[in-house]
């Protein structure tokens, strides 16, 4: 995220920024989950996925509605932390015999893309209040409580793979 | 880091990669976090971090402890996503005016560097359970709850500098 931007002021511009960033963020993970779905072996996990997919192409739809409550558009910005993140979780799989092992290594990918998302949200969150924009928390909070659950679930999966 | 790696054949050479990766990535941390203390504004900022490098270190040397218990060396191994995460950590601050969002900037950059670590101290500590050494298990709890107590204290302070 371009945080060293000269167009950053404020608290506001930070918003709009972080913003740009999880939605660019939450697009390539769009795109990653198909690849991780058809890698998963569990069919628990694929379904986690396969659901979480759904969620996060309906909140990219939240991200672009806070957008226009905001009064500003997305905007392509590099985000090399979530290019990072994906890069590990995609490259999972190619020479790994035992299903369990690449499940395991999936769950783990996929709980650090959680936590990056987790941590974005919350962020999000605090700034939509401090400048006084409830209305705008409101949504993003449904993202959060989204991601929170399915961190959740895959820990609950990953559990149960071990026993 | 190499997940895709054709030595990862069991759950215990996932483990010996992510321990490689946590501690490359601690390092990494610990070169970071001098340049984010110089460019912290307010005092309670400053302090949670300094106290933090302090942390990190004595990470870095139970990550080492627990090789040694296991019986493995640290090797070199590409994080890519803590390499993305710090690259946008580090970028804060060049041309932004206000202290004040400076500081909130650096808190996000940190609390992903933070949620990066909790999925990954967390995975590991599954693992270690799973692999029956809850020697190693009880060492990486140390640095998973530092790693909440931080991104708890940061939270407290962006929450108290947004008043």
């Amino acid at each position: 995220m371009a945080f060293f931007s000269s167009d950053i002021k404020t608290i506001d511009d930070l918003f709009l920024t972080t913003l740009r960033d999880i939605h660019y963020a939450e697009k390539q993970i769009s795109e990653a989950l198909p690849h991780m779905i058809e890698k998963a072996k569990s069919r628990p996990l694929k379904r986690v996925l396969q659901a979480h997919l759904k969620e996060a192409r309906i909140q990219i739809k939240r991200i672009e509605q806070v957008f226009r409550m905001y009064g500003a558009k997305p905007r392509h910005i590099d985000c090399p932390a979530i290019d990072g993140i994906l890069e590990e979780a995609v490259d999972i799989g190619g020479a790994v015999p035992d299903k369990r092992v690449i499940d395991a290594a999936l769950i783990a990918a996929l709980q650090v893309v959680e936590h990056f998302e987790i941590a974005r949200y919350a962020t999000l969150i605090a700034w939509a209040k401090e400048l006084g924009r409830n209305d705008c928390a409101i949504v993003l909070q449904q993202n959060l409580a989204e991601e929170n659950a399915v961190d959740r679930k895959l820990g609950v999966i990953a559990a149960s793979e071990a026993r």
